[in-house]
Parts: structure tokens; C-alpha cells; sequence
């Protein structure tokens, strides 16, 4: 059967750099429009040429791509002709292969926020498509507004998209700009509009997600005749957010009826890259990725409830939807107080410890998991905590060094100039290799601020760690988490620590304490142990 | 035109605990269960006792609800009669009106994962709503992996729903287990079960979010004829979490065709609670509420977009799916401060302090609290902390005391008996009524046992403060939480501490800084101030 093709259109960079916070430098935005070529999108639009100065920059530099680098704009202004409008002048001079204007197709904003008439409109989007066609460009019409429009008066909504079509546009692509518009009836308003004679392969859909609901909107119009799908990374967007290309391509791509009635640009190589495309995107903006995001997100493989749990032991099938490794993530069966000893058994191999069935440590280490988790530890996120704690029980884990003990102070008081100032002083004692080593750090940075007591106990354990400080030179702490949490009876603080080294390694470690302080050493001792398991060669 | 009832069945407490990292204290379910309860749902699930210890406890302590408190657990197991099933006893010992419990529908479960025939599968089923109607208990049946059960065997799955119907269930709860069905294959199978004979308003819908499209799966089950819905705050829930309650009762409340054809319990007053609720939620996970959530998230309604921002002011219908204040939440346009001064004065009318229009105080307190937001402070929870910087600007603050310095040790070193102990130990200096006090505490509690350094300094701090001393004999701190943000271009440490007193009142105070102790110190001196302004009488 041979497939249909159904085009992706991605606007991650303009239309993603609408949410609050998001900014790209020019630099980022060529990152990311080589990595949706290598996806495998059909068209990357990469900003509007002349709205702000990173778009303009972008497109002198933007890599050489496979996918169409599209520039997006808006239609001509009234009263004057399409070639005198400086505005749409700065987007085609942007000298992309394809050019996407939007434009009004809601009656009430063509009058309202416009205020021309609606044959104005009319001849503004007649005009415009046909001078980039004029111009040797694919043209695209986004018909802003389409389902509201529609709803209030088809007839000029249509009456816009012909306007657009009639003078040579490629796509018309239907917009539900605020978000409101139900899958439901943007599927009934897109068969509507093919059965009012716009052809299904011309039209695209343009989905947000303020009610949820951006994929399933976009996937109903592709159910009605739709054959262009637009949508963002990791659905990053103005307000809620556009629809997600992350979740629809492996939908796309994996489920039926899709996988079998249409053809995409996505190779199943290309997905595999899914996780990490998207991981890398949340890594530019600076962002914790989305736990819970589906198909690429940490836990979206993960199991947790003990039915679910053992089951997926037996047949990962009974409660996967897919298989993690399509998209480039993986399987995760937490640690948990109802996981048994063959769950365990996977985990410490896939920690590089082969263990026999039945080993006694075995059961130790579950014990001891059981005892830490009542205590308030959490081995879910601390894989690095976890996996020091099995190698202990199974006699695995090298004593590299000592703690004797550790002082930290904290001191407020007023400067020389008056000013209440705080400094943190910490001295760690270690033995290390027989020797006994004192060291001292202060909490101050570089900048001179006081970084806390924490920051000055990290630094003065690392100061001086005999042979081991060598090996421990390119790693650092990347995320602190502070979690009051029930230790028992007790409220106790658990602190998660992320840490990550030169070799691109990421690892978390966890302690408890009701002493904060007590709870951060711990974990960064764990964090320093984890790294000299693995690079300590003796 | 009477609308049908369409009721709302909340599983945060359960499902919802099935989230990577998520385990709520018995006291954190009363919570939940009572804003659940004041926001409308019919059902909330509470957990599954038997199955963990906090589960257990909560149904003891559950709080009176108007919705029905729903036990959850599972079908007895083969080879015993459900009077003799010690699972299914723990769960109805709970003594819950409503108990909900998950059994197979999908022959390949039942077979591969049970290892039992599918005529027993029936027979448990049976049995156990029978066990439960006998007992005079509102009986759901979950029935787990349906819409895949009914693709392989759509008899066997039919049959699991009348096997519960006929010996007397309330409702059958289909269940997208893994996620992986889409909406509209939901509504199909849906539909067809109903045209089965099995009648819709004894139909729940409980779906996943593996594809991004747990709301709309949901929505179409309704729109088939399910007259259940089934989801969690904030879409907690294993893997991608489960169906969005805060995404779908203002869909359902709000938008065609849902408000005019059904009725749930949930107001429009209580929907104007919704945001309140679901940052409630983020807080006692102490989690950064998400953003773009649909609805509730704080850029929800806030438009980035120059042309939408200025056609916003125009008429904010025009690139606004709802009215914000319907949800509780709020618009946010950036350049406009117009709301600002108004908002403010309401503000401050709530925590009795009367400002005239135009004050120029009122300009000053804005600009101090967008100066300490963008330093990492937050004012959404900690109103005593707002309260008391707007008194200082409005000159109604007075100092009742000073704090000169303070400086507080911790120590962890080995005892006599050559364990590892620690101890901090705090002294505070202050100056009251002309007279300076120093004080010291450590951080040990009445056990023995080290409390860390904030209790120490809280300890200190509270010891002499004179005349006020006897004020502050009936306040405690109640709760204190962590959590690592972004202070300008730095990571602080943000400290939310929630304290209480012998009058019952309870208030919350938020300090900032790199350092822990120096945050924590903060909120600790506005909880006093706080406390002080209520209760001293000069």
C-alpha cells in the first residue's frame, strides 16, 4: 500500500520563541535548526526577518539544511502594494526558499483590529501570495484565527483561504491562535473546508495547547484530510504552548492509523534521536527536562507500582505503550519497598554488577533499601546513591578516604562599612592512603559573595583528597534539591545533589539528615565516591 | 434544557502517587482530600490500604467529605472466596462508602500475567462486587487495559463489564493502562461497548497521558457516552501522568458542547479556586508550579507577542480562549502595569491596612516586591512576609528589636563511643529596649537527637527577647520548606517557613539567600515580626 505523505513544519524558532522566558541567540538557533534537519522535518521556520535583530542575524548565517528554512511574516498593510510594504520587504529579503505569511480569515478581527474592509483583507492576502510567488517562493498562508473565524462566518474564512490558493500559495494552514478550539470541531471545520473544494494536500494545521488538547486538535485535522502538521519541540510556545512535535512524530510514526497511511520525512533511525533532540533543546534554554514528558521524558518508561512493576519483569509489552528504545529513552523499574530480587538483579546490571540468583547480599541490599526508604531516602532519582550502596553489600566498594570529622561555622555580622555581611568557614579532616589531611575553605566566590556553608564544605572535602584529587578536578555539582521529607517520625531534609564531569557523565546522589548541613555531605560524598568507582584504576 | 450528570472522579491520592519521587504523609492526603472535596469532585480515591502503611493510616484519619471517600484495591484472587481474601479485607476494612477495585479485561493479562482461565477471571470478578454490594459498599470496577483488551477479544472485555454490572457495580471504569490508545479509538470503543448493552451512565474513562492525550481521550469516551471522569490534579500520575482534572473541569465547565449539556458538582465559585488548588498541589510537593499548564499556569493567559499583547488591550477577547478570572488565575501582559496599583490596594485591604489611590507608597511596594521576586522571593504563599514589607514602606512597622549578629557551629565528629554524631550550636545577639542580649542554644531535642542548625538559631533567636518573650511562648513553627531557584543570574535558596500559635492563627514568611542558615534566619525573624505586629498592644 503506498503511504501518503504528510508534510512536519516546525516553528520552534519563531513561534516556541513566543514563550515567556525563551530567547535564542543566533548561535542557538542554527543548533537547533541542524538538529530538525537531522529529524528529519520539512520545513524549519526560523523567525521573522526584520521583527527583532537575532531573526534578521539568523538567516545570514542559518546552516545548510535538507528541510526548507522558511521566514515567516505577515501580510501587507493596506493602502499600499505588496512590493512597497518595507515590512514584508525585510522577509523576502531574507532570501528563504519558502515564505509564510499570516493573515486575518476572522471577520470580527479583520474590522476590529484592522479596521479595513473585509475585500481589503482580501486583496491584501491576493496580493501578497502572488508577489512571492512572483518571486520564485513557495508560499504559505497561516489563516490566523481560522476556527473562530469559521465559526462566525464561514464563508469569509473560506473566502481567505481561496484568496490565498487562488494566487498560488502551496499551503493554507489552519490556525487556532488562542488556543481554544476542541479537536472535535477542529476535525468537523477541517473536512468542512476540504468539502467546500480546499483540497486536504494544500492544507496545514496550527494547533496551541491551552486546553491540553494541541496534539489530539492537530492529529483530528490530519484525521480530516489535513496532510501539514505544525508544532514545536517539546511543545514550547507563547502561553500553553504549541502543539508538541516530540509527542505527535513518534505517534505519528508508531501508531495506527498513522504508521500505515502516511509517509513522513522521519526516518526510524532518525527517531531514535527523539530523547536526545529534545534533551538538548531543554539543555539551550537551561531547563530541568519534563520528567513526565511522553515518549522522551525520564519517567515516561518508568514503573513504579509494584503490580506494574513485576508484571513488566515478566513482558515489558503488558504495560509499555511502546518500546523506549525507539525513541532513544529507556526503561526505568524504580527501586521500591515492593520490587523483588530479580527486579534488583536487572538494575545492578545494568550498574555493571553481575550477581547470582539467590546471592545473600541480595537480600541485604533490599533490606537496607527498605530501612533508607522509612527513613526518608529516596533511590528513585540517586541511581548513583543506589549503586554505592549495592556495591557495599557485595563487598564492591573501595574505603578511598575517611572523614574524621568536619566543622562548619556561619557568622552574620555587620562589616566595616556597617553593612550586615555573612561568611561561611568549613575544615573537613580526612584520612586518606593512612595520612591525615586538614583542609579549609570559605564560602565566598569568586565575585566575593558568600555562597553558604554547603559550597564551603564541598569545597574544603575536595581540597585535598591525596591521589584522588586528580581525577576529581573536572567534576562538578550541577543541581542541589531540598526536600523536607518524613523520616520516620520525624521531619528530616533530603537533599539530592546532580553532579556531572568532563567525560559528560551525569550522576545524583542523595542523604538525609534532620541537619541540612549533615544531609549535603552526605550526598556529596556519595557524588565523590560514584566518580572514583568509576575513573580509580588501581 | 436539563443537563445530564457527568461525575468527576479524583485519583491524585492513588494513581497520583504513582509518580516518580511522589509520596504524600497522611496529614499531605487530609490536605488534598479537603480541597479536592471544596472544589467538587464526586469521588476521591484516597489509596490502597493494605498496600503501604500511609495509605492505611489515612483512611483513619480521612477528613468528612461531601464526595464520596473511595477505597481502591483489587480483585480477589483465585482459590479463595473474597470473604478469605486478606488483600481485599485490608482494603474494606478501610470502611469506606465507595470501593473501587482493578481487575483483568484483557484475555493475555488474565492468562499470561494471572496464569488463571478466563472463566475464573469472571468468577473473581464476580464474587468480589458481590463481597462488596453484600457489605452494602458502592461498588466501581476498574477495568484494567480495556481498549487494548477489547482489540484482541473484544467478547472476553465486553463480558469482564457485565460480569461486575450484573452482580451489582455502580460504575465500570474503562482503563487505558499503558496509555497507548488514541482518542479516537477511545471514542469508537466506547461507543461500541455502549451499543453492547452496557449502559453509558454506568461508564468511567480513565486514561494516560503516554501520547499527550489523556484530556482528550477522555473527552471523547464522554462524548461516546461515558458519563465518569476519571484524572488527577495536575496530571500526576505513573509514567506521563494520568488525565489532567485541572485541564478538564474548566473544559468541561467552560466550553461547548460539554457546558450546556452536563452537570457536575463543581461551581462556578469553586472553579475560581482551581488555580489556588493546583498551586496548593505544587507546594506540597514542593515543586516550581508548570508554567504553561492549561488554565493554572502563571503564563497561561500571558501574551509575549507584540501583536498580541497590543490587540489584548484593545479586547481581550481577541487572543484569549477564556476569561482568566474563571480559573482564579490572571492575565499578564508585560509593559503593563495598569493593574498593578489597584490589585495591590485590594491586596492590602485583606490584610487590614486601608491605603488612599494614588499613595505614592504604593508605587514604591511594587517596585520592591518585582526587585525581591527577580532575587528568587516569592509572595504567592508568604503573605505574612508581603504584609510586613508593605507595613515597613507604609511606616506601620515598628523594630522591636535587633539583630547585632549571630553565628552558629556545626560539628560532626566522632563520640566517646566512637559513633559519628553531630551538633550545631547557635548564638544570636540582639538588641531590645536598649539593652543587648546574647543568647545560646544547640540543636538537640528532647531525645538527644540533633535537629540541625535552623532549630538551634530558631532557638537562640527566640530565648530572650525580652518583654516579648512571653508573646512568642505560644508560636511554633509548623512547617519549613527548600527549595533551589534562580536569584538574577545566581541559584539561591529560597526558605518558605509556616508557623502557628496558641490563637490558632497560622501565617507563612519566605527568606532569601546563597546561603541556607541566612535564608532560613529571614523567614524565621518575619514569623516573629509577623507574630508581634498581631499581638503587641503598646
Amino acid at each position: 500500500m503506498t503511504r501518503e505523505r504528510l508534510y512536519l513544519y516546525d516553528t520552534t524558532l519563531r513561534d516556541g520563541q513566543q514563550t515567556q522566558g525563551v530567547q535564542f541567540s543566533t548561535a542557538e538557533k542554527a543548533q537547533i535548526a541542524t538538529a530538525l534537519d537531522a529529524l528529519g522535518v520539512d520545513y524549519i521556520e526560523g523567525g521573522w526577518p526584520g521583527a527583532n535583530p537575532t531573526d534578521s542575524a539568523f538567516f545570514d548565517v542559518a546552516p545548510q539544511t535538507r528541510a526548507r528554512l522558511t521566514a515567516f511574516g505577515m501580510t501587507k498593510r493596506a493602502g499600499r502594494s505588496a512590493a512597497n510594504d518595507e515590512v514584508l520587504a525585510a522577509v523576502t529579503n531574507a532570501g528563504t526558499q519558502a515564505v509564510c505569511l499570516v493573515g486575518k480569515s476572522h471577520d470580527y478581527h479583520v474590522e476590529a483590529a484592522l479596521g479595513i474592509t473585509l475585500d481589503e483583507n482580501l486583496d491584501n492576502i491576493r496580493a501578497s501570495v502572488a508577489h512571492l510567488v512572483a518571486q520564485g517562493r513557495e508560499a504559505l498562508f497561516d489563516a490566523e484565527h481560522f476556527f473562530d473565524g469559521y465559526k462566525a462566518n464561514p464563508d469569509y474564512a473560506l473566502a481567505c483561504c481561496r484568496a490565498a490558493l487562488e494566487a498560488g500559495a502551496r499551503w493554507v494552514v489552519l490556525c487556532d491562535t488562542n488556543g481554544g478550539a476542541l479537536p472535535a470541531e477542529v476535525g468537523r471545520i477541517t473536512a468542512a473546508t476540504i468539502a467546500a473544494g480546499i483540497p486536504g494536500d494544500r492544507l496545514g494545521i496550527h494547533t496551541h495547547n491551552d486546553t491540553e488538547q494541541a496534539v489530539a486538535c492537530a492529529l483530528a485535522a490530519v484525521d480530516a484530510g489535513a496532510r501539514q502538521v505544525q508544532g514545536t519541540l517539546n511543545g514550547l510556545g507563547e502561553r500553553c504552548g504549541n502543539a508538541n512535535l516530540t509527542s505527535l512524530i513518534p505517534t505519528l510514526l508508531l501508531k495506527e492509523p498513522y504508521a500505515s497511511a502516511y509517509q513522513t520525512g522521519v526516518t526510524a533511525e532518525a527517531l531514535r534521536g527523539l530523547t536526545r533532540t529534545s534533551r538538548m533543546l531543554d539543555d539551550i534554554l537551561n531547563r530541568v527536562p519534563v520528567k513526565q514528558a511522553p515518549y522522551v521524558g525520564a519517567s515516561a518508561f518508568a514503573h513504579k507500582a509494584g503490580l506494574h512493576a513485576s508484571a513488566i519483569l515478566k513482558d515489558p509489552g503488558t504495560y509499555e505503550h511502546e518500546d523506549p528504545k525507539l525513541v532513544g529513552n529507556e526503561r526505568i523499574v524504580p527501586m521500591s519497598n515492593q520490587a523483588g530480587q530479580s527486579n534488583l538483579r536487572k538494575r545492578l546490571a545494568e550498574a555493571g554488577l553481575e550477581t547470582e540468583p539467590g546471592d545473600p547480599a541480595l537480600a541485604r541490599i533490599l533490606d537496607r533499601i527498605k530501612t533508607r526508604e522509612d527513613e526518608g531516602y529516596s533511590y528513585d532519582t540517586a541511581q548513583a546513591s543506589f549503586e554505592l550502596l549495592a556495591r557495599q553489600e557485595l563487598g564492591q566498594l573501595p574505603e578511598y578516604f575517611e572523614v574524621k570529622r568536619y566543622k562548619v561555622t556561619v557568622e552574620r555580622r555587620k562589616n566595616k562599612y556597617d553593612r550586615m555581611v555573612s561568611l561561611s568557614e568549613a575544615v573537613v579532616v580526612v584520612k586518606v592512603d593512612g595520612e591525615k589531611k586538614l583542609s579549609v575553605s570559605e564560602s565566598l566566590d569568586d565575585t566575593g559573595s558568600d555562597r553558604g556553608p554547603v559550597n564551603a564544605l564541598s569545597k574544603a572535602l575536595a581540597k585535598d583528597l591525596g591521589r584522588y584529587s586528580a581525577i576529581l578536578a573536572d567534576m562538578r555539582l550541577v543541581d542541589f534539591k531540598v526536600r523536607i521529607t518524613q523520616g520516620g517520625t520525624e521531619a528530616v531534609t533530603r537533599v539530592i545533589i546532580d553532579s556531572e564531569d568532563g567525560k559528560g557523565r551525569r550522576w545524583s546522589t542523595v542523604g538525609v539528615s534532620a541537619n541540612i548541613v549533615d544531609a549535603s555531605f552526605e550526598a556529596l560524598l556519595d557524588a565523590i565516591r560514584w566518580k572514583l568507582v568509576r575513573d580509580v584504576h588501581p
